[in-house]
């Protein structure tokens, strides 16, 4: 009864910094290279899809970058996020680790997302942009992108993929409180998605195809910029601050994490917990596991080819060097758990590549049922993305007690599913089902690789 | 950019004991009348329905009432919750106000609910009672008692008003991940439900028919208890928790509050904010100003009669004094704003009589305005009922703007929308309009009072 639950934080504890994991790499990433010429990309290369700022955080091997006071401040609505024990996880496991959580869904999106959204929202506006477009599939990183263009007078224009923008109406109803405009993609309005309406008109759209209406619109306007929620350097950069949060907390609570545990669909929130850690032990601290865990219908980082790939469908984006499942890959529609896109971060494949991190797939139906016992034990009612994380940190604590070990377990709880009961309602219900990746289509997907892996 | 958003408070600091405001009375609140005799009710009448503790609590005079550990610990998963300072509200409306809100959305549940339905599961486990039934309109108290009674081992039966559990499957898909069993009501298995059906098939349901059909499942099952979400005396007890926090974080931010506001639907969160800070002027502390926020379309407080009213449909409960609107009466169907119960918690009613507390009644347009302008500053989007105190709030804010003055102000945000986006959605596309309450239905309902105001 005396053990501390929640490890909170005051508000000088948000770091003034982002951690560039670049900086402390035994090798260097890849580079991104032109769409056109296949060479290394230069910083001109990027400019009109990005604020300088953002291109200089993309290419940056400094290991602390500042973070503004006027994102700090933002930041301050909901962070420092709380780090939990999970007691009664534990207890229900009957488990002899000890199982910890960083929760990130109380950001006023409901998720890790508005981390990055902030930032990229403000170097755009210094810079003079007046408006962005993106892409989104659910809506996590629309409406925290919404949001943060709300706050600094950016209109944000957004592509979400048709099928959720049908069946989630309820996100996109939330990125509109915000005061963005939402369309439905493909969509009449841009070239690409006009191309892949006039061959299939009904055509549920991707996360790729969005990506490329989003950065045609961008290619096709000065004072617009391009926003991506996941994947590139950058954006990791900024979700580091998840992890150094994390850092301050696990010593508070007088305990040192073995095992570090995210979900990955573009590595983000991953790599915001994991980072900070990783950097930890690449410059001679102890070393831990860590493993990212992603969909068996989307299993890019276990079945995906190590190749340089587009980041969209249209093959209008740089080209990065990554684990994919090739740019048409989409996975089977009976998926629910998000975590979609056929590409991972570069910096978490070349992680993986390296061997230090432990890439690993999960079933959905584990995974909700991992998700309806954490709901049950802790209160909060996971995001499906989350929930491939508590699936595994699981899995791990089960094996500490079959084994007697005594692992500490710390997982990034990214976000709360309340804007996904659909999916819940079709796990209780029994519909959904265990999937697997559609071994045609991924290798046709990886026949179509534009560079030979 | 050096003040301070977000006052947070360790858990130690999480209250020890319950704050009973029935303590401080210049004059003792009517007793509630038993629903056969109309004699003043004794403990023994209520054992059917309570278990002891709670009946116990609910005649208590004591000022302060023991938190069982049990419960705190359960309140750490979310508790001490925040309580911030609104910095771009403030700069949005230029005012010279500054404005608190405490924030109860973070919870399991997403609003204050739990915070009463935990010790009311802690309390029926601990008689040895087996199940808990109860009512629920949207399902926010209906999913904090699922999850409670999941904590402790209880089975939940919910009887969800019918046009919500049509319309909002979602808070409905939450119950059942907690575990709960959910009925639509009116429902074929009491006879207060087949005797509604059989005169109206299609009947839409209501808090008051929902209660009737609770109470009759208790009262045929012994090992059941009935569990209620508002307007009794022990509900508004547990929820001091929400001021007693917020007076230390008050006075963490080196503020005192001039004007305290709530929204009130049958009062619980109201007095939950509400009742330490009045308690302490009844001990000869400053006076301040209490605002208790209604709907229009649900006047209960501004043009209800303050009577002995009947707190179901059926009539099986006790009687309570209390403002009521006849407990036949029902908002219109459009009314989006929640807060639909006919009567009010009679210690509310009792402190309006008194004159300490100020009522005040609005209408849904301007709440959804105003809890979209909040979500666009702070970045929570505020459940539909938090609307109503941030209305007020505003309203108050914009006539210091006027008259120059500095006042402080508090109001207690009670829950996110997320399991509300049809009603902004609704906003957002002009369907929404304002309403007053139906004059003719109001007389009728108001004419059918039991006993003579």
């Amino acid at each position: 009864m005396t053990t501390v639950t929640r490890f909170l934080l005051d508000e000088s504890r948000i770091p003034t910094t982002w951690y560039n994991l670049a900086a402390d790499l035994p090798t260097p990433v890849p580079p991104l290279l032109h769409p056109k010429t296949y060479a290394p990309i230069q910083p001109s290369d990027l400019e009109h899809l990005f604020a300088p700022e953002i291109i200089r955080q993309e290419m940056s091997l400094e290991r602390h970058i500042p973070i503004p006071d006027a994102v700090r401040d933002v930041y301050r609505l909901w962070r420092p996020s709380p780090l939990m024990r999970a007691h009664r996880l534990e207890q229900a496991l009957g488990t002899t680790a000890r199982i910890y959580y960083k929760y990130e869904g109380a950001s006023p999106s409901g998720s890790h997302k508005p981390n990055s959204a902030i930032p990229q929202a403000w170097y755009n506006k210094q810079a003079g942009i007046r408006k962005l477009a993106t892409e989104t599939g659910a809506g996590q990183w629309g409406a925290s992108l919404a949001f943060a263009g709300q706050l600094f007078g950016l209109e944000v224009m957004i592509y979400q993929v048709r099928v959720s923008y049908d069946q989630k109406p309820y996100r996109r109803a939330l990125m509109e409180t915000y005061g963005a405009t939402c369309v439905a993609s493909p969509s009449s309005g841009t070239e690409i998605g006009r191309s892949v309406l006039s061959r299939t008109p009904d055509h549920p759209g991707s996360l790729g195809i969005a990506i490329s209406e989003a950065v045609e619109t961008v290619l096709a306007s000065p004072d617009t910029r391009y926003a991506l929620g996941s994947v590139m350097n950058h954006v990791l950069l900024h979700q580091t601050v998840i992890g150094q949060e994390a850092l301050q907390q696990m010593e508070m609570a007088g305990d040192d994490p073995d095992i570090i545990i995210g979900c990955a669909g573009g590595g983000s929130n991953f790599a915001g917990i994991a980072f900070p850690f990783i950097g930890q032990q690449m410059r001679g601290g102890r070393s831990r596991r860590y493993i990212a865990v992603e969909p068996a219908a989307c299993p890019t980082l276990t079945q995906g080819r190590y190749a340089y790939d587009f980041g969209d469908t249209a093959g209008i984006t740089p080209l990065a060097k990554m684990h994919t499942l090739g740019s048409s890959f989409t996975p089977p529609g009976l998926h629910a758990g998000g975590l979609r896109y056929h590409g991972m971060a570069p910096m978490v494949s070349h992680l993986v590549e390296l061997g230090l991190i432990q890439p690993q797939a999960v079933q959905q139906i584990p995974c909700f049922s991992a998700g309806q016992l954490f709901a049950r034990c802790e209160g909060i009612l996971p995001a499906p993305e989350s929930n491939h994380a508590i699936a595994a940190a699981i899995q791990e604590a089960l094996r500490c007690k079959r084994d007697g070990t005594r692992d500490v377990i710390l997982f990034n709880l990214s976000g709360h599913g309340h804007f996904d009961m659909t999916a819940y309602q079709s796990y209780m219900t029994d519909k959904l089902v265990d999937l697997s990746h559609d071994e045609h289509a991924l290798n046709e997907a990886l026949s179509a690789l534009p560079v030979a892996g």
